[in-house]
């Protein structure tokens, strides 16, 4: 794997279209946190593969178009050149351009909404790591949620976007107890399956299988946290009695996958402290998914990974030392 | 004009009074980033205008009664003495005063709540320019609407005070597409006009070219980026399907204008880069606005210039190099 | 007293224990911040005392084991002695375990959710605290709000958990007129002392004079601005026309109350023009606690002490010199 690495770095520095090949491989890779044009590729046909069986083209291709544009857009914004080449200006777009098109109906407009949440979510990232940088924390999705929120709110006021798979905002109401009906044991890793794949707001098994393999070819330590906290998370939410739809449908365990590997392989060093501060934010990760569902019932949108970095801000904010 | 501004200024150090209409007419030009007595003046007599027209002279008072009691407190409060001299202590309490007796029913609890807007505006910016000069980012209009939301939310909880004008709170919902009808050639120009004076909270003709012309007074640039952001907005808005009636009262347009203002000839220097971006933050103004019109509906308060802040903050932020 | 304190403070250097029941009483305390284990003790036995008349021993035993496991969690996570010795990451862990069975039904869940809280109230305390300092303002009750309100809400989607306490989430109504009916003077009187007890969810009139006792055995200044405020508070709410019934529930004070303390005693040395800045935050407050009950409308959760947080807040940052 590491001499196949070094081939491709070769080969990208004697051309240019290879650079860009990579940068946008790698920013893919980052909505995972692996700066591994690998891991990228594997995301990449995951999602090219989770659109097919479900019929949408429109979301690999918008999800591309989104990276491409926010390249494009970080490069005329003069940059810093190593963090754009590491492709952090392009994993929020690349969500931005994979949510819009999941939640609007296709028109010529959605694709002119891509193109504009795309050029915005560079400046948001930049703003955003701007931001966040007084407290040495990153920036995460945070750009990606913003950005989808306001282009999403905002065609409730134009007849131009249509958001028919948009949520109906209403009152919030308790979940009715028969919701929660026990699961069978291919129900558990089913939820944990298809939580793998909903990072990137979409349920597929074979997709998640992909996404899995590429995070692996990253770091095993983090396929490694990913699985634990797909199964923790199914645990715990069918322990607190959530509903089972959206147990299996892998709705409760994308937001604790990523801030388990957020905070057991990215910004702490692994070890025995890191795993319990990394397993109460993961649990707790469940419940502000919850609490995210039902803050934002009345706006009609959908969470996205807010869960994951508020907790994760939650967590990486007090800079104690765990080691 | 200079010999003008001269005279004025020369007589302003000869008179306390007159030094104190000083501080009230640059805080009226600061709505719009004059830090000029003439803008001053013509807006102050815009609002007059409107308000006389629309039978509602409780707004200009309210917005007079505000800026007075807002410079005494922040004199009180002993703040920077030139930032003083500049205004910068009385737009909010201007925009708090407007605004509160445009949703509230007259009522001598009324004045009391904009008396007490205005003070803590001062407080709120203070507060503000200390929380965002951590990121070299200016405060703009954020005192004015967290005051004004805060005092228009309390009224459902005061019988004292009747919000009859405030939206009612409701749950979301697209608007039809009927409600998109094609504009003629004499809707756009006065929806870009009005635009201009829903800045002060305002639908008014002749209020609208006053203003123009005081801002002309202050900065030619200004002018014209405010009419550039009048056109765009009202073109991209009904491009993307905006409500007719929105469009011609001025609603779209009024916030994109201050962003343009604000970014074309405010924080950065014009220039082709410049252009390009502030275009771009134009643009997005228009659809956050649509974004702030859809999430304050359960809420039931008006967005007043909250896309404005939003967006021109998002855009200040990065603090990229642009010439 | 001195002597007593003096006594206790040598028995807790010699013992282990005593010293671990020394924070606990200091940790209550600063809920109305006082560092000083007799005002917790009182705060103490009035939750005790108010638990049990109205027949909710849930709610004092929750916060009891809320500020225990905060405590060892704190310890766990090393943060600075002092701070832990001075009772600052009990408090709100201490709140929390007794919001959490105010609202909720018991069950076994519930108490896991009070450990859960109580360790996440440590983690949040102390990042907010870190994001505080930038401006040398306080963190106050914030961990607990936001702890609170997102175990609050995620109970929408988990069964195992009955929020049968929480008020409903609907649109806002304003108040009818005829819910302002006048009040008689025992009325008011039985609304300023009933604010008390409510700085710790509880409505009760002997565990409000506990609560005057204990914190005028911390301060005598501090039970002074406490009673001012609750008259104030009861006095302004009424004149502009509040729920009778709202207020001598002592629903409106228990904010201005803590606005009050912190502003007059703890972070301003008292003074003519603190004594005026405190009043006027004040009578904010009690505006403030009127728009969070309408903002809050739709996510069905209570206020708690985010008027109080909001306000001060706004008060400290500007960062004035008032004496």
């Amino acid at each position: 794997m590491k001499g196949l690495l070094n081939w491709w770095e070769n080969a990208c520095r004697s051309a240019g279209p290879l650079r860009f090949v990579d940068i946008i491989l790698r920013g893919i890779g980052q909505v995972m946190f692996q700066d591994n044009p690998l891991s990228g590729l594997f995301f990449f046909i995951a999602i090219g593969w989770g659109s097919y069986a479900a019929d949408v083209a429109q979301v690999a291709i918008g999800g591309l178009l989104g990276i491409v544009v926010a390249t494009i857009t970080a490069w005329w914004l003069r940059v810093d050149r190593a963090t754009l080449g590491a492709g952090l200006y392009g994993f929020n777009a690349y969500l931005v351009g994979i949510a819009l098109p999941t939640f609007l109906t296709v028109s010529p407009l959605l694709w002119v909404y891509i193109v504009l949440g795309a050029m915005v979510s560079v400046v948001a990232t930049l703003a955003a790591t701007n931001l966040m940088k007084t407290w040495g924390v990153s920036a995460l999705t945070a750009p990606f949620i913003l950005v989808t929120w306001l282009l999403l709110l905002s065609t409730n006021a134009f007849s131009g976007l249509l958001g028919e798979a948009l949520p109906a905002s209403g009152l919030i109401t308790p979940i009715p107890a028969e919701a929660a009906s026990p699961l069978a044991i291919v129900d558990f890793i089913e939820g944990m399956l298809i939580s793998i794949s909903q990072v990137f707001v979409k349920g597929d098994g074979p997709a998640a299988l992909l996404i899995l393999t590429g995070l692996a070819a990253g770091s095993m330590a983090a396929a490694g946290f990913a699985l634990t906290a797909a199964l923790i998370s199914v645990l715990v939410a069918h322990l607190l009695g959530a509903e089972s739809q959206i147990v299996t449908a892998g709705l409760v365990g994308f937001n604790p996958i990523l801030t388990a590997i957020a905070l057991g392989t990215v910004f702490y060093r692994p070890g025995p402290r890191v795993m319990i501060y990394a397993l109460l934010a993961t649990v707790l990760t469940v419940i502000v998914q919850g609490a995210m569902v039902a803050v934002l019932t009345p706006f009609g949108i959908p969470t996205l990974t807010a869960a994951f970095v508020l907790v994760t801000w939650l967590f990486l904010l007090p800079a104690q030392k765990l080691d």
